[in-house]
């Protein structure tokens, strides 16, 4: 069986996450069955929204040292459960021979898997993700975006899923999804992995959402089965 | 920072709420706070307790290629969150010039952070695990195992997280511990890291328990800031 690189870290609860879904989600009646994997979580990488919007420390070195490792332990392909990291998708490819499975794309298959066929989609992400347009740039499908809400509820409900408070980002992110439900999205991507840890944390919003996360854990696990 | 390094896949779900536990207990206000951890997840080690038990596959070439993985991505020091491959404790420690922190090591240290003073301790866990007399040798108290439980209970329950059936493992496995308290179990060691996910997908039990996944994640934790 195939072994599964996972370039984690960013945040390391979404990494952890990741693995519980890629665990749960794959057909199993043993230990034997599940997938290999190696996840190499470094929580060090430099900020990536930081380095995009702010002039921040390049994530790329840290970014590639982490592919190095998931090579040198015999992996097949990798996959990044962080959304403002694949604004070095293309550096990251340039650097290895494994294939990297993208998430923009495992979100674009788990919107059609939930039978969306048309947008417009609310995204929510960073601030360096919304910057570098990685979604409205490949998702196929048309983005609504609330830039009222980023700098004030967004991104300081991502920091508080980092720093542990998961709990608090609840409010905040609840208020967003609605708020683009309200605009019209037929189905709210959370396009950062702390997202959907908010979300899971208070009562169900009652609408789509794609949870970027288990979307790619199903690639994940559709690589690893192929 | 030290790296850490996670010698896991036994069972998968097990290593990932490892890095969840791993992850909140650590105290932190953004991702460059956390641990640096790899996490080898190898779900193909053959089974400890078939091993053990019933003659099956010797588990230890597979413990120790993760060893040399884990070694060769950088990491200072490796905790195992399986209980039963313990019982292969002297092998990897012979194996590797690496720390190796030991789970019921962790377990004891948890009894005592919770106020617990004396036996006897309720001790749960694979039969593997108690055939080996891993607790019964190491823990520093006295253990009660219900033996006339184990196979009817402990180890069906065991085998539904391994399979992801979570949920059913709850009943079978409050059961049992409800007998160790009734026969005067001051705590009750939840010594195979499959049982603490089960425990948790019901009601709380109402006495103290000891998770040996996040007693690891506290003893990795002490590794890393020291």
């Amino acid at each position: 069986m195939k072994m599964l690189g996972v370039l984690g870290g960013m945040g390391p609860l979404a990494s952890a996450e990741f693995m519980r879904q890629l665990t749960l989600l794959t057909p199993a009646a043993r230990d034997q069955d599940h997938i290999p994997t190696v996840l190499w979580s470094d929580p060090r990488v430099p900020d990536r929204t930081e380095a995009r919007v702010h002039g921040g420390e390049d994530p790329l070195p840290a970014l590639v040292n982490g592919i190095r490792g998931l090579e040198a332990a015999g992996c097949g392909a990798i996959v990044i459960p962080c959304n403002t990291a694949h604004g070095w998708f293309d550096g990251m490819r340039g650097a290895t021979r494994l294939p990297i499975l993208h998430i923009v794309d495992a979100a674009a298959d788990e919107l059609r898997r939930q039978g969306v066929a048309e947008g417009p989609i609310g995204l929510m992400g960073t601030t360096g993700t919304l910057a570098m347009r990685l979604y409205q740039e490949r998702l196929g499908f048309e983005c609504l975006v609330a830039e009222e809400l980023q700098e004030s509820h967004v991104m300081p409900a991502v920091g508080l899923v980092k720093a542990n408070r998961v709990a608090e980002a609840y409010a905040p992110l609840a208020e967003v999804a609605r708020r683009l439900r309200a605009q019209g999205a037929k189905a709210v991507v959370l396009g950062c992995t702390e997202i959907p840890l908010g979300v899971a944390a208070g009562p169900a919003l009652g609408f789509p959402v794609i949870d970027t996360i288990a979307a790619l854990a199903r690639a994940a696990i559709g690589w690893a089965k192929a």
